[in-house]
């Protein structure tokens, strides 16, 4: 099977980070390719930022209809356009915010989320209360560094989360969400030092599109993600 | 003080009904501009046609800002772009779905949305969400007809309202809300026609944004609504 | 347009700072008249306070509609007898409680009450709750200091509040409610002090009941708030 | 022990049937007086009744506590001036709405109210939100009859009551509460028509005294119910 | 009456304890039974002492109804099988988690539960969400001792305990509910100490027992509690 | 990997029937085992079956330790003994009532379940709110018919359940689930004949064990799935 997982910032280090994930935990015979939009901001740190970046993931979404991927992956945790590209795609749609908390539930009562910037909050209120799962989640925890400038001091930064994910901890969490696409590849060795599941959003969204491929499942057209109408003269291929 | 109200679709005769209504309403010595962005859906019937528009929404509110606007409506009764637009603006942003709302609240225990297509259920309940106000809301009423087609024969889409309104009535409304721009003006003689509150998004909004400006009141920028990292070069005036 | 404020106890000062207040913030053409019960509480610290008080805002609700006022205020932050009023008037009424609430929704995601005393905290509560508010709520931030008693020492009140607000803001207060009508007047300066915007619900209510009133909407009499049929004999005005 | 039981209007026909059904439950031991304020509303359909009701409450749990009574019921399905009376007492005050409630737990999953007139709905849902059973209640039944007139065609009254209770049966009521202190008595007659169990909250009440007053249980005073400071100049006897 | 107690563990200490509690507070004219299961756990600490335990709180109400009891209690915190138990009986079935529960809310606006060990915060959650209870409770203050180890060091238990009843009260807390069948006993002591009503589950659920034999309820089997079709060949008595 | 799924009741042919869906649906190298326990009732229509599974669970998840699989799969939709299961496993334990209701958030907004019998609407509902899920369901459709005695007209049975579903369709549903092992197979016929997709637990189950395998996750020992004391003796093979 072919995933496309769109990166809906432009960062490439990012894009290559995320593609890197994802190959390493994908199985024989899921190929992955990964995209960023060609314009759009450099990281997502707020509404503001989602609302230019959402433009670029539905051109990559439609593109990606007519090279015929079997499944799509957007690869940042407040999953921005989710609903829009399942409205327009006709295969399986996943973000990776979604898909960690899906897994996490499989594996812990209670998962905290581990992000930044402070003023990111609502946001992930948000996303939890969109996927139901507010009674879920222990505590969202957030440092207050711009997602940007994650990589300028990658030690501060891993040593800055690793205290918030103690104090998770200390307050119930028993599983930690890597809540950044920028954070993808510390799940491991954060596990290794906290001793509890550290789930990257990225290789749990991959797992899950190989679910719904094998399992034939696709997004439901019945009603909240019906083909929009000022789609249809588009003539996107429906190769349903 | 100046007002810009942003319909973020594209039909010009949305936007002048919505500076009709507008005008109707606002105080002597308010003025109202209203505006559609260059390029985007002609109607808003769908997650896909929000994305679309919200780019446009953007524009017109950093527009707005270096044309020295008091405040901004947003009207659409999503809200779309709200959160974001709110993060840009340093003056108030409202937008017309939580606007009216808000306003049902102080006349009526329970209010109805009134809207269409029958595929926006998720996405109504969702601005109720947002707003925490799902327990003011008796029931969302839609009917199964296109945004844009609801001109094409008004008098059948008003006897489709009137009947689910009657019906909302039946199960608790107390208060009726049009839940789309596009229904500017219907307000008063569909309150005549049902005999119960019914508010018109426009000027709820309106009145909401004057309010704020006679308190001196604007936008929190303690958290949620911090100025956007990545807008900070572009220097928008701060006429705060 | 004609707005009686009731200031549901006794203390003639309060009254006297709720109309200076209301007048400084009330629109030319707005008539403001304010008054207390003739007996009652001198303030209102708990729920056997709230009883004798709404036999009193009932009365001078009563007279005001034979008064042919406008609209009406209700004075004190938990909206004492708010839905009874409801139910014998025909003209809109508003709480400082709820005004405050819907006010800062449009400007901040989740505001915070200041109040007092610390046994309120259930009355507070419930205030959310029936309003439907609770998600927007960071939260309620009281002193142990009888209401009665805030006048006594006015400057170290006004440091005990202003210590609770800035905790508030700790966790994620975006805005402040003034949670007493005995604080009226408190609101810029404490927006200066703290940083972020302060509400004073007597304000916050004046320009609701005037937005009411320029949109021609009443309280529904539909369901929740009917007239009572043990008022029907009694012959009141019914200007509607 | 001695239990005053205060029905909070004035129809004498409804207290003497409240005293019949409490005495048939009492415990030998048990003395039961039953009375309702000097003045007041004749029956309870709205919040101004309820306002005006709730004076005469607080007068008779005042005089009843110098009375030295053991407990006290308030015996009106909403329960009115329970928490002011709670402040006051120092010993248990039960109401019967809630007494009704908590009892049905320990029998069905979920009960179902059945009351009058339609216009109650909103005060129901506020009974079952501040006793946090929302999720117990599986639904609200309501007949169009002023609680005062009920007497008039009791049998009519049954019919409408009864119908409903099948109804309620039908979605999922596993126990039926009468709603109104005016159907006291009807509870094994319902109880046998229906099949399934049926709740007069005066008994419910009575029981509950009983247990507390046998356990030696009193109201916390620690924070909610704390004494109201305005009442503690009237030297009530404590006879805790 | 007479009222079979069973005792989910294996431990005869705390059988009899329960006995004694029970005993009590008893009415004249109750008689009191207590058994453990023959086999089970020592302790009930987890969900998976709770499976084991379960088996035998089935087996022993089956007897039960043979023995012709009138109503039975569960005496463990987290109520086991009392659904089961439910449908199995024909008389009630009240556990001492819910009794307590139920209780507190007569008493005190919010309670809290004080318990062991730190790994059953979630059965706690669930017994308070399966209740319907969430809003009631102040906090669930868990100390880290497994259940069959507080006798090893009553004084240290203790002192661990009050030590988060303290706790507890700064944060709201207006009753403290002892949440182990283990610590049945300690209520008055604890009462005195703390100042606050404290309940023991054991006297709660047998006062309940006693009110709904007196009142004459019994489950429903409506729906939830419908006698099991794997139950109904084995012939138990029906004395209904 | 080995993966052991275990039928919680004592039907053989249901047993077989799931070993058919699992095998169709596991990966190359995945190898399935499908047990049931050796005595415990032949359908789970109630509390009381549920009981007497769950010591069946357990007994096979102690057993499968032994056999060291890489995962366990419990195969009742109201996934009995799944949180106990998770306690005494160190490897994971998935529900195919989660797993069904996981898998289906990822393609559709709202699910309905379709089971039997109406009783069971509380453990439907429990299973909802266990998973934080209730505000993904559009509904719960039950049929009134044992579990036990859908497979003695199964045609019947498929024609009840198409009605339901088609019912929930109209009122939001976009996606079945089926709400019983006993109806494993009938997924893609469903989906053909209702035009939604349909969901087998079953299926959902081993792709998710698969899922969690590959990405090398387990249970979280952290707090509430910590090994329960009561078994440490038993010196269970911990192959972590």
């Amino acid at each position: 099977m072919r995933i496309k997982i769109i990166n809906p910032n432009t960062s490439k280090a990012t894009t290559d980070a995320i593609a890197a994930t994802a190959r390493r935990y994908a199985r024989a015979g899921t190929e992955i390719v990964t995209v960023s939009p060609i314009s759009g901001p450099l990281a997502i740190d707020n509404y503001y930022d989602e609302v230019t970046a959402s433009v670029g993931v539905m051109e990559e979404i439609k593109k990606g209809l007519q090279e015929k991927f079997d499944g799509f992956i957007i690869a940042c945790f407040t999953d921005p356009a989710l609903r829009a590209s399942r409205e327009v795609s006709n295969v399986p749609v996943v973000g990776i915010g979604e898909a960690s908390m899906l897994i996490a539930c499989t594996i812990a009562h209670k998962f905290s989320i581990l992000s930044m910037p402070k003023s990111s909050a609502a946001s992930m209120q948000e996303l939890l209360i969109r996927n139901g799962l507010e009674s879920r989640c222990a505590s969202i925890r957030l440092i207050d560094v711009p997602v940007s400038e994650i990589g300028n001091n990658l030690n501060e930064t891993r040593k800055l989360l690793l205290h918030e994910a103690l104090e998770a901890m200390k307050n119930g969490a028993e599983a930690i969400l890597l809540g950044c696409a920028g954070l993808t590849g510390l799940d491991k060795e954060f596990e290794k030092e906290l001793g509890i599941p550290t789930i990257d959003g990225v290789v749990a969204a991959v797992k899950l599109v190989e679910c719904l491929y094998d399992y034939g499942l696709r997004t439901s057209k019945a009603l909240t993600y019906r083909i929009p109408k000022s789609l249809q003269s588009d003539q996107l291929p429906r190769h349903v």
